[in-house]
Order: structure tokens, then sequence, then C-alpha cells
């Protein structure tokens, strides 16, 4: 499908602030400035603030010039489903050795996010997961039998998982996490080469494909020194980050 | 603006999803069925649902009946905002206590986030927040002098602070929150009620108004066990959540 014009605008805006031309609290040139930079009508200027501006990374304020917000990241829903695809985009070398892969009994909390009776065999992969040669994180998938008997003959050392799988057809389209603070077990600190009681940030994640069936359920511990969490919101517009309080 | 017919669709079905009538994991009624529910053309219906797809609500398929992902929540820039508009979305009673509100010279960090020369003075409000009761969270606030001013005449141990700003015309348009897992000082333990050690949630957030002025920069740690942070992706929808590796 060919990018409209507006789209284009945007694009380009967006590059720059992501590149680091444009910084947060920088004004973006004029409307009357883009239309003659892009050779545009104000039509799909105005149309590439609002897209802007609805991802969080300008302000548009009536007669004063947009503001820089934050910068966002393109390709980012293969790099929320796969550490892998995560630590490539970021220009970091992804590492994996894999601690644990076996068909075992699910128990009651696997097997209520995966919508299975508890004690149904799922396939479960434990990984110590580096970047840069560094430890990252402490990554636990859960299959239902059906999806992980296609990664029982892949190299867990070395490829993705979710790339093996789309490779096969299975793609996640969705995804719901869960993030959470907790500090680190003694198992947890020996394999992550970290102290006990270290903070680790850990993230749950629900991943299914474009029909809601669950490809995969996961648990995994990050070292939180080692990376960071940013959520942007703009008024009227739907966020699909939210925070509840425990009853 | 009076809402399109698919809109209305879509939000009947939100209700739906958010009061439990429907669950995570069930089936949609079909197409045909949804348009006799409604009186409505297929059209519209399509449009419902690609809107809730595109919030992480349901899986569309083609040839499948659409499923219930996830939960939505409406009215959550507010609640994104200001913790007592959270709390009480959620039926919960908000409580606070001030332990500082004084105007003091703003340190390195602080002053970089609210584009202030270091030492340029802010006003600082540092309050523990309950819930029904309950120690939640340890919440510091800082504002430029010019909006802090209107705060120095507020009951603090009362009143909401967002409210109030909204007031005097001080409205926030933009949020940037970074979250990250931290561990309770002794400190933040005497004042949060917990143990030294315990796993927090820190929350730091920017605020600024439509223009991109900043409004204030808070930095707040929430009981972890308190709280949960759930995030939605959908393939094809720009995601304003993005985790980075630190280099």
């Amino acid at each position: 499908m060919a990018s409209q014009h507006y789209q284009k605008i945007a694009a380009h805006i967006r590059e720059a602030i992501n590149n680091g031309q444009l910084n947060t609290g920088d004004e973006l040139p004029s409307e009357a400035e883009l239309c003659e930079q892009f050779g545009s009508s104000r039509g799909p200027v105005r149309q590439a603030m609002m897209l802007l501006r609805t991802e969080g990374m300008i302000s548009t304020g009536r007669g004063r010039r947009s503001t820089v917000l934050a910068r966002s990241e393109s390709g980012s829903f293969d790099s929320s489903v796969s550490i892998t695809a995560w630590l490539r985009a970021h220009g970091q070398q992804p590492g994996q050795e894999t601690l644990l892969l076996a068909r075992q009994p699910a128990d009651e909390v696997t097997a209520g996010h995966l919508r299975l009776e508890p004690g149904t065999h799922v396939i479960t992969l434990r990984r110590l997961r580096t970047a840069d040669g560094t430890p990252l994180a402490l990554e636990t998938i859960f299959f239902p039998v059906d999806i992980g008997r296609h990664i029982l003959d892949l190299d867990t050392d070395r490829d993705s998982v979710y790339t093996h799988l789309a490779q096969r057809d299975i793609t996640v389209d969705n995804l719901t996490r869960c993030v959470s603070a907790t500090i680190a077990t003694p198992e947890q600190a020996e394999i992550l080469g970290s102290a006990v009681g270290d903070p680790l940030l850990r993230v749950r994640k629900a991943a299914s494909d474009q029909y809601g069936q669950l490809i995969s359920y996961s648990d995994d511990f990050f070292v939180s020194e080692n990376l960071t969490l940013s959520l942007n919101a703009v008024r009227g517009t739907p966020s699909p980050a939210r925070f509840t309080p425990l009853e």
C-alpha cells in the first residue's frame, strides 16, 4: 500500500526526532515552513502533525509552534514479541543460554494463562538472555504442545523462537503484558550474576495470533538497571497502558 | 461532536467487555448477529471491530469469530495524570499525607527534566499516598515556580493537585512516563510501612500542556504488590510503550 503524502511528512519528522536532529523541547518549523519544505498544502501537514500528536511525539497548540515531546521507535511490535528482535533493533548482540527445554504438566497459574486445564502438558523453555554478552533477563516461555512441538528441533542457544514459529506460519498478532517489580531470588541471582535482593523488572506476556489463539505465555525477569520502560500518553487518545490498584 | 454509529457499536461492546459480560477468550457474536443486534449494515460493524482491534481489546480474523483479548478502561488519561483520579476511577478512597511542601533549588536531574538551569528554584511536594487507608506510594512532584505557586495555598492533605491546577486553566495534555524496578531504602520503607529491600515500582512522569510547556516532573515509588501495570500491543498499530536496553 503506497503511503499517503501526510504519512511521508510524518515519517520524515519522526526520523528527525528519532535520530536526534530534533530534541525534546525543540520547536518544529512553522506550518508554512513545513508546507514549503515538503512542497505540500496545509492539509497533509496538519494531518501529519495530528498523527505525531496521537503517537505522543509532539505537542500541537493553536497558534503556537509544535514542540517535540518524546522519541518513538519503528518496528516496535516485533520488538515487543521477541527479545532477539528487540536487541537487534537497538544495535545490541542478543545471546541466549538454554537452561531447560521440557515437556511438563502445567501448574495452575500457567495453565490459566494458556486457557488450559491444570496438569495439561506444555512445552517449557527457560533461557538466560544476554545483551552484548551481559546478563539481561531470565526468560521462561510456556507453549501449548501443538505450538511448542515446533521448537523441539530448534537450536534454542542460537535461534529466535518467534522467527522460527513465524516460518511455520505461527505469527503473533496480539500481545498483553503485565509489568511489576520484584527482587532476585538466590536461584535468579546466581543465573543472572547479580546479588540476591537486587531489583528485577518482571514482564509477563501472553501472545496470541490473529484469531485470538494463544501462542505462548512467558514470565521474564529483567535486571532492572539494564533497561528502561517508557510510556507516552496524550489527552483524547486511547492508551493501551494501564495501572490497576489491587483491591 | 455526535458519535458515529460505529463508535456507538464499539462503545457498547467495550462496555460489555469492561463490565465482565464478555470475558477474555470469549467469542463475539458473528458479524451478521451484530448487524441484527444494532440494526446496522456491515460497514459500521466492521469499523467498530477495527477500532476495538486497534485498542487491543479483541482479535479479528478472516472467516473466524472475533475473540476478547483484554479489558480497557475509559477516562484513562486523567487517571494517568492524577493518583487521586486513578484511585477514584477504581472505586478506592485516595488519601495523602504531606511530608514536604517547599521552595528549593532544583538538583541537576530535576532541573534537567523540567528544562531549567540547575539551581533554579522549584516547588517540591512530597506526600505519602494511600488507597483505602493502605500505603500505596511515596510521591514527589516538582513544579516550576510559576506553576507551583498555585498549590502553595492548597490543602495538600485533602485536595488533588491536578484538579486544583485545572481550575486555574493549567491542564495536562501530554504525559511521558518512565517505569523501573527498585528496592525500598530505609527512609522509604519507614514512610511506606514496608521492609527495607522490598520491591518498589518507580514511575517518573513529565507532564506538559498542549503547547509542550512542562507542568511538573514527578518521581513516585509504588509498593509493587499493590498495583499492576498492563500493556496491550497489536501488530500494525503504533504502541506508545517501549522498552529500551541500556548501552
